[in-house]
């Protein structure tokens, strides 16, 4: 049965890395935590006995001995400011994990551990992972600053990397069979189950608009409520029945969210003259996702009609549902069933360097429950024994495969 | 027929002090500029032949010559950072005129000038005039701040007051008959109906309440519409149905307005697990009053129960409804038709000094329009034709009720 003494005592020694001073870990992307953890990694896949080297922006790429096409797991070890110990790290370890075991257990087809750099994106989203698939906006790349100011180009140079030569960092991914990611979800759905391992049939696509409502600031006092172009007003009847559109949609996966509400003038006594909102939209079901952008592009028109304001409304972002690999949905249903682990399905409504790669490779997802769902917050935890779990059900899995690809 | 020449040439140069370079006036009470415009204005008024002096607070009584109660005019010269010319200004300059033709034409009952100090609230809401009608906190002087963290007894100082002399501002008013005050409207209503005259009938009260709804913080991809207690959701709710119980109300004075909200996290990807919101409920009718803040109270109560948020709600101010005199009332309609001048009868949304003095003396309260309803900015304006009409209810009114009090 697996154990996981090694994975733990990797986590361990991880997690010394760039914990911050206010609470949980701060490893930002290039910065010195981030740069230390790859270090760490890269010696630690070498000590393992895999090679493994830096790509042209920093990802790391460490594979195990062997003929052919390997199968590739990964995920990241950057972390969000203030951020958890398991988001991202958890899927490198176990990938790590997973290469250990295979070549003890003398597999021939080489297992590949990918460190991609800049998950939480730092300097946008997912800029690791595009630059490996050949997405990445070369053209913006001078341009590009971080959250906080700081051009990655600089960030790279720190880091020790040439921003000129990002463009080979772009795999054809010749050698790689299927890539595997096993990360924490980030919700409660898995422990509501009460299951230990979430098999993810795809990640949902979504859509971020901002939109705003202009109506008139004016005394609170001394305008009578038929004279109103209450902003606010506006953007609470919209947010309502915004929210009833998205519970009535047929698609149980839909999701719409309204994060960013702010008032202007943002007075007690003065009726708000103007809201700006960001709102998103999710869901793996294309179809469904369109219904819904259209839906509430009417609602807001709708809104901003009835009570007497101008609305204004664009598309900031848009990235289209990825749906996961069946074949190696059902590989992990198998060796799930087949260790007797309580797993289920589900989808993901957050995005992951998988969620990149399945444009490209074969993909899976598998998720372990996240406490309270919680994650980018020092509290993040996901317990060991459903890490376990996993763990055996990746382990199960590349044997199969193997036994496939040989 | 009435001429404006003096009253304007007094504006004009009152208009020169306190000009801020950002724009508009600014005249902070007990600041320079406030200061500045009071001894401009005590000057003036001397000039004229009135006995002029400031009370123990700083507020200006200025009186014609004659015996018996006076028949009393007043409002400000303070005003908010980068406000308008008219607000306040107005009322003090047009007592000062009814004043002078009062003299001019010879009548024998004393007119009254009083210039309330800080009527804006630098120091809290109507310090000036709640001196001089003993309705001052003086337990909590020596504590109390202005808005920019001035103590207001520094300011007093610093203005040439004794602040611990402010108890012998209080008057008992025996030398008074009624007060009358004439304001921008602050609104739109006397605009849209055409009116250059508006009577007074009554001064709004209001309740101010802070509420907060609280949720639970979400990863917006993560969690699914069911799993979440979005405080927004929440919010949007209760402030869709406030609004359609205001509309709702028999009372057609009632003004219920939510001027203030604010998330947290406050994140496009992030279910909000928070909202503050600062609402307030205003209307001359004191049953329909506490109407309103019960029905509301129950909305918010439904809202928090119905999207599973927990809600917390305090009253952080009240105001009572404040009648104005009805005899006046009668006196200022005599005098608007007598002289063919365009007049109606509305409510104050807004509270002046008119609704301190109200509790003390028989009071009314006339508005001129504002151009689309604008005050407290630079762009405040009243046409002067309207003013011109207003000056002469008021002048006809004078020498109505003094025929009366003599």
């Amino acid at each position: 049965m697996t154990d996981c003494a090694t994975l733990r005592a990797d986590f361990d020694a991880l997690s010394q890395i760039g914990r911050a001073p206010e609470g949980g870990w701060s490893r930002p992307a290039f910065g010195e935590a981030d740069c230390a953890a790859h270090a760490w990694f890269l010696e630690r896949a070498r000590v393992a006995g895999l090679s493994a080297r830096y790509d042209a922006f920093g990802n790391i790429i460490a594979r195990t001995p062997g003929q052919g096409r390997a199968i590739a797991f990964g995920s990241h070890l950057d972390t969000v400011i203030n951020g958890g110990a398991f988001d991202g790290a958890l899927g490198v370890l176990a990938g790590l994990d997973v290469a250990r075991r295979a070549m003890a257990a003398g597999l021939t087809t080489p297992v590949e551990v990918i460190v991609f750099r800049d998950e939480e994106g730092r300097f946008g989203p997912f800029t690791g992972s595009r630059a490996m698939t050949g997405a990445f906006d070369l053209a913006g790349l001078e341009a590009r600053r971080g959250q906080d100011g700081q051009p990655l180009v600089d960030a790279m140079r720190a880091a020790g990397f040439d921003p000129a030569r990002v463009a080979e960092a772009t795999r054809d991914f010749a050698d790689i069979a299927c890539y595997l990611e096993l990360h924490i979800e980030q919700g409660r759905v898995l422990e509501q189950r009460g299951d230990t391992v979430g098999l993810v049939t795809a990640i949902a696509g979504q859509e971020r608009f901002a939109i705003r409502f202009t109506g008139q600031p004016d005394h609170a006092g001394t305008t009578p409520m038929d004279m109103r172009h209450d902003a606010f007003a506006a953007t609470a009847r919209f947010a309502d029945r915004f929210r009833d559109m998205i519970l009535a949609d047929p698609s149980d996966t839909l999701r719409g969210t309204i994060g960013v509400v702010k008032l202007s003038p943002g007075q007690a006594n003065v009726v708000p003259g103007e809201v700006r909102l960001a709102l998103e939209i999710r869901d793996t079901d294309a179809a469904a996702l369109g219904r819904a952008a259209k839906a509430m592009r009417l609602l807001v028109e709708d809104a901003g009609r009835d009570l007497g304001c101008d609305v204004k409304l664009h598309e900031v972002y848009r990235e289209d549902p990825m749906p996961l690999d069946a074949g190696l949905l059902v590989a992990l249903n198998d060796a799930a069933q087949a260790l007797d682990i309580a797993h289920s399905r589900l989808v993901s409504g957050a995005n992951h360097d998988a969620g990149i790669m399945a444009a490209h490779v074969p993909t899976a997802l598998i998720f372990v429950p996240s406490r309270d769902g919680r994650s980018h917050c020092p509290e993040e935890h996901s317990d060991w024994s459903a890490i376990l779990d996993a763990v055996a059900v990746l382990e199960h899995a590349v044997a199969h495969l193997s036994g496939q690809l040989a």
